[in-house]
This record gives structure tokens, C-alpha cells and sequence, in this order.
């Protein structure tokens, strides 16, 4: 059976920062290694804001944005047997081969036969695009994903199978920010039980920072935040103490939070994607032990500073991509805690709308208001 | 039985970068916690020249340097049971009281009860040093050992056990540098069997992470070094390649590792103290688990710069205080490998002088000539 292009609805970026608008492309239909899935319901990732802004960045538009979904599979490429039409699954940015010596090993997450990036902005392994606007020109995939868009093509390294008990909305939210977050406590700091941990910025991935620190036994978790709002919001997820850096004075915000851990805390996280906050984090912590995980990321590159007597104290400063996460292996994991009531994700879903009001959900990300918004594709 | 002073010969530095010269002080006896310990031999580590050299630090001078030497205890202060008169002992700068929350943690070497530092320069309970010159005044200490002396006194949390069949001259370069690069394979970066390491300046420190990460099965050694002749002298301790930074044209060191290990290698370390150099081992390092290790030391604190985003691409660096060693537990592991011949330790040594013609030994390091040059007591 010759599988046909898909004509349906999808948000297409053309410029910078431009108000976004449905439109009708053309999904081509998968080739080898790769599935053609129809979303159910998409989310916003602080990553989507970034790219959606960036000027300047050549060869990125026009581009279907959108990394954090769940769809079904409609039909899969020559040769795919991993997946099948009537499959429910999650697609990730970051791919998972399975063979190379980095899927291989424990210590990476990096695939080495699909490189993780923006670029080239198309499938990964030849380089080119499943979608055309109704001009006939290419349009670009967004991180292995392109979720605002009815139909996707996704290659399977990147795609989580997904059991059809677990709610989609929630299965959804593990995309990319939440896993992140929680991952990175996980698989890249292993917070310890009776830790002490900051961290920096309680957007969605700080705050599921905390719920993993949580989850995994911390017993005091600070919350860094210039709106203080958020302690209330992050005691849900285990904020148990709270910094306003507007509101203590001339004290750095490492002294202060040195004085609450007596002597640093066990594990920082920066979550904003500022440099500055990457030293106080770094200073934040405890010598002899202190990890810093820098997870936040801005796209200007600023160069982080960091004095190398404070290092040699026993100090160490660790990124990652999505928490150190191998998303094919660790996302069930995390789906099971969910099933098994053991990790909070219901409470990161703050607003349900349509596909259709997506500028809704950009403005709430953007004015703080949303933790994660769900676009329903029905809706 | 009152314990008496002892008045012997010993080296006071009394200004930064002076000729030393043998004068004679008074030792007095141990006070709690404390052994006092006959010096069999010493050697020089790169810090004794860093802080023999240091202009301008108020309260270091005069002092008596030295932190690699084995001794016998003499005599012990009130109440300690740990070591006796007799016993053939290891003095280490940094402390193990064996109680704290991170002498009893696996993941911190630095204890709490007794913080390391070059300050007070003096025992680390009560802050007033055992020596004085034959014109009353006070002797500073110098990282707890205070070694170019014929006798000192140490902290018991400072001393590590060791078996009279141990070679004096084989334990004495257990003091500091050799666990450094040793502990920093083992404890801090956790080479792995078959993965690739950079070390960048071959001295003592960078040859014993050679040793370490060949002990530890790596199968690709990289020396970097202004000096080709290090290469030979690297074989040694498992150096399989060699990069000497004046040889390499245009070419960024980080450029050259990465072709010579198909993308980065996956331990990379800076033993030689240079920020600069930290940035071209940190990209050195490869992508999604690449480990930094920072042990060189220089005392000018240069700030080290990193770029967020190739942080972000999985990499990690830290600093450790002796590689990560827990000096009680860990240096006799380190002696059992080389009584069983695992690890070798005698070729560190190079040179064999008398203790007054320690001038030699600080000018035999200081030209690159020696790794450790034993200074013997009794010759």
C-alpha cells in the first residue's frame, strides 16, 4: 500500500517573534526509521519561546515548532518495527539509537549516530523535510519533534512508547521540561536522602527539580525566585524554604543560602539560563561536595566565570540535555513512578485550551502565569 | 614520664623565594590529639615552591615548609591511643577526624572538624605552632606536617599508619602529589576501563594520572606538555600519546585531542594550574559525559571561563583536594596496590640527597628535572 502525503492544519514560524497562525502543510509520509504521528495534544516548553524569538538564526525558518506531545502513530516507514499504526507515543528531542557506544554505556545520553541539535533543522538522517506550505516550500522540523502541526514525521529513535492507561496530557508533559527536571536530579546530581538542594528559577523545570529532589529524599529544597509567588506554588512540589534575591539586601544570594544549609547546599540547580546565577549557584554550594547542574539555557552563550580555588574546594559544576535522561529507558521509569502515585505531574497542568489559541498559551508561558498549558488538537 | 622539648635542626623560610638554610629550633612536645614525629625522609612537592614563593601573604613567614615526608612518632600527647611512640607514620595536610558527617560520607574528602588550609599555619585545634627559633620566636606550620624539620609535631587526624615493610622513600611520595593524580583517576573522575585520557602537564601530579588511569585499564593516554622529553619519561607511567602545544601550528590544543580521540576524550586533566589551560582541556572533553579534573594549583586564582553551551552538551568539571582521597582509608589501598606490584611508585623517584642539600632538591624541580627527589634525614 503506497502511504500518501497528509494535508492538515499546523502552525507555521515564519519570523522572529512573529503572533502565530494556523495554516494548511502538506505532511510527507515516513521513510525508512521514521513514523508519521498524529498528535493528540501539545505543550509549551520555555525552548519553543526561545527559538520563536531568536533573531538572526539562518536557515531556521520558516518552522513548525513544538516539543513536548503525545500522539498516535498513523503509519510507519520501510522497514520500522518498533512501532505501529494504533501506537500511542511520546516524541523527544534528544534520540536514542539503542547500539552506539554512547546508548550503550551508562554514562551518556548523547546518541552518537543522531546527534542531538536544532540543526539541521530536518529529519536526522537525510537531512530533509516531511512538511511543504501550500506554496510548496520546505518547512522546518523543530528538534526531532514539530508538534504544533496535526500530523508529524518523527524518526523512531526519538519516539517513547507510551502505555494508552496513562492520561495523555500527563505522558505529554514529560516531553522535554519536566523530564528535565526531575532527571537531572536523578540521573545527573543522584541527590542523595537528607540532602539539602537550591534551586534557581521555579519555572517548570525548577519545579520539577524540586519534585525530584523530593522524590528522592531531600529534606530541605530552596527555592530561588525574584516572584514570591512561587513558594506557594513550589511547596506542592516540595519547596520547603525560599529566596527573593530582591529582598535581602546587599547579601549575595550564596550567602544567604549558605547560611540557611550551614555551610552550602549539597546540590544546586540554575534553571533560568543566566551566567551570573550560575556562579551564585556554584558558590551556593558545599565544599567538599557541592554540585552544580546548570540546566537553563538563554542562546546567548555568555561565558560562565568560575574561580578556580572555589572549584579545587571539592566543588563541581555538571550540564546536561534533558537531565541526563536516556528518554527510551528513563521516561517509562518516570511514567511508572506517576502510575504508581510515587511523583507528582497532574499539578504541573495549570491551563487545557485548543491548538487553536496557541498565542494564549505563548502569553501565559511568557507572563509567568502558566506552569504547562495543554493544547488539545481536538479542541 | 613529662615530655621535654626537643631541640633539633630544621628549615625556616623566613621571606618568600630566600636560599634555605639549616638553623636549629625547639619542637615541643605533643599536646592532645597530637604525635610528635621523627622525620625519616621528605620530598618537595610543587606547592612547597608555590608558597615559598608567595610575596605578600601576612602571617606565613617564617614557616617551615614541607608536607611529603614519612616519620617515626616519638611521643604522643594526652589521651591519644590512635598511633604510639615507635610507629612508622605518614603525615597528610589533609585531615580525617573520622566522625563528621563527611569523614563519615562516602561523597566529600574534606572534614569538617579540621578544615583544610594553608591558615592558621599553626596546629589546627588550638591555632599555636610547636616551634620556635633559637631566638624564642614562633615557627609557623605548614599544612599540617611541616616536614623540613628533624622532628614536628602532627594532628592524629593528620597521620595515616604504615607498615614497617613499606619502603620509607615509597610512602613519603604517597604524601601529596602522587595520591593527587593517583585518588584524582580513582576518586573524582572514576576512569573507566578502555576510555580515553588527556593530561595536561606531565610533573609529578600529571604522571601519577597517568599511572592511575593506566592502573584503571584506559586504553588511550594523552600527555600534553611544552616539553617533548616528557613523552619518554610518560611511557612509564602508560602514556601512549603525546601533544606538545608549541608543535601544533594554529591548532587549538582542544582541536588535536578531539581528532586524536574520535570527539574529545572522556577524562581530561589540568594539573599544572594555568585557567587557560582549563578551558582547552574542559573542550577537550567529550561531549555528553565528558569529566574535567582541575588539580593544578598556581595561587593567582585567574578566573577560568566556560562556555554554557558546551557545558550543556553533557560535560562535567571539578576540583578536588587531593584527588578526592580520603587519606586514612584511601593511602593504604593505594600502598596494597604497589606492594602488589599493580601500581608502580618507585619510578616517581629520581634522586636520592642528604636533607642539607635541600637547595638541590628545590632547584632539580624548578629546573623539571626531578619527579621526587627523597631528602634523607640521616645522610
Amino acid at each position: 500500500m503506497e502511504m500518501k502525503p497528509i494535508r492538515c492544519k499546523a502552525v507555521v514560524c515564519r519570523a522572529a517573534g512573529e503572533p502565530l497562525q494556523l495554516e494548511e502543510v502538506v505532511v510527507a509520509p515516513p521513510k525508512a526509521h521514521e513514523a508519521r504521528v498524529k498528535i493528540i495534544c501539545s505543550t509549551l516548553c520555555q525552548s519553543d519561546i526561545t527559538f520563536w524569538r531568536m533573531q538572526g538564526v539562518p536557515g531556521l525558518f520558516p518552522i513548525i515548532l513544538g516539543h513536548e506531545a503525545i500522539g498516535v502513530v498513523e503509519s510507519v516507514g520501510e522497514g520500522v518495527t518498533e512501532v505501529a499504526a494504533g501506537d500511542v507515543v511520546l516524541p523527544v528531542c534528544l534520540g536514542q539509537c539503542g547500539d552506539c557506544p554512547e546508548c550503550s554505556a551508562k554514562r551518556s545520553n548523547l546518541c552518537s549516530v543522531l546527534p542531538f541539535g536544532v540543526f539541521p533543522a530536518a529529519m536526522p538522517r537525510d537531512g530533509t523535510t516531511r512538511f511543504t506550505d501550500a506554496a510548496g516550500e520546505a518547512v522546518h522540523h523543530f528538534l526531532n519533534v514539530s508538534s504544533f502541526s496535526e500530523y508529524t514525521v518523527v524518526d523512531v529513535a526519538h519516539l517513547v512508547k507510551v502505555d494508552q492507561a496513562v492520561p495523555p496530557q500527563v505522558a505529554c508533559v514529560l516531553g522535554c521540561g519536566i523530564t528535565t527536571g526531575i532527571g537531572a536530579t536523578w540521573r545527573a546530581a543522584e541527590v542523595h536522602k537528607g540532602s539539602s538542594v537550591a534551586v534557581f528559577g521555579l519555572g517548570a523545570v525548577g519545579l520539577a527539580v524540586a519534585e525530584g529532589a523530593r522524590f528522592l529524599g531531600a529534606t530541605k529544597i530552596i527555592g530561588v525566585d525574584i516572584n514570591s509567588q512561587k513558594f506557594e506554588i513550589g511547596k506542592k512540589f516540595g519547596v520547603t524554604d525560599f529566596v527573593n534575591p530582591n529582598e535581602i539586601g546587599d547579601r549575595s544570594i550564596s550567602e544567604v543560602i549558605k547560611e540557611m544549609t550551614g555551610g552550602g547546599a549539597d546540590y544546586c540547580f540554575e534553571c533560568v539560563g543566566s551566567s551570573a546565577l550560575v556562579t551564585q549557584a556554584f558558590l551556593s554550594s558545599r565544599r567538599g561536595c557541592g554540585k552544580t547542574v546548570i540546566l537553563g539555557f538563554d542562546g546567548k552563550g555568555t561565558p560562565i566565570t568560575i574561580d578556580p580555588n572555589e572549584l579545587l574546594a571539592g566543588r563541581t559544576i555538571l550540564g546536561t540535555c534533558i537531565g541526563g535522561v536516556k528518554p527510551k529507558s528513563d521516561i517509562p521509569v518516570l511514567i511508572d513512578h506517576y502510575m504508581n502515585k510515587e511523583i507528582h505531574l497532574d499539578e504541573f497542568i495549570t491551563h487545557e485550551i485548543g491548538f487553536s489559541e496557541i498565542n494564549k498559551a505563548f502569553d501565559l508561558l511568557i507572563q509567568g502565569k502558566s506552569i504547562k498549558c495543554i493544547m488539545w488538537m481536538d479542541k
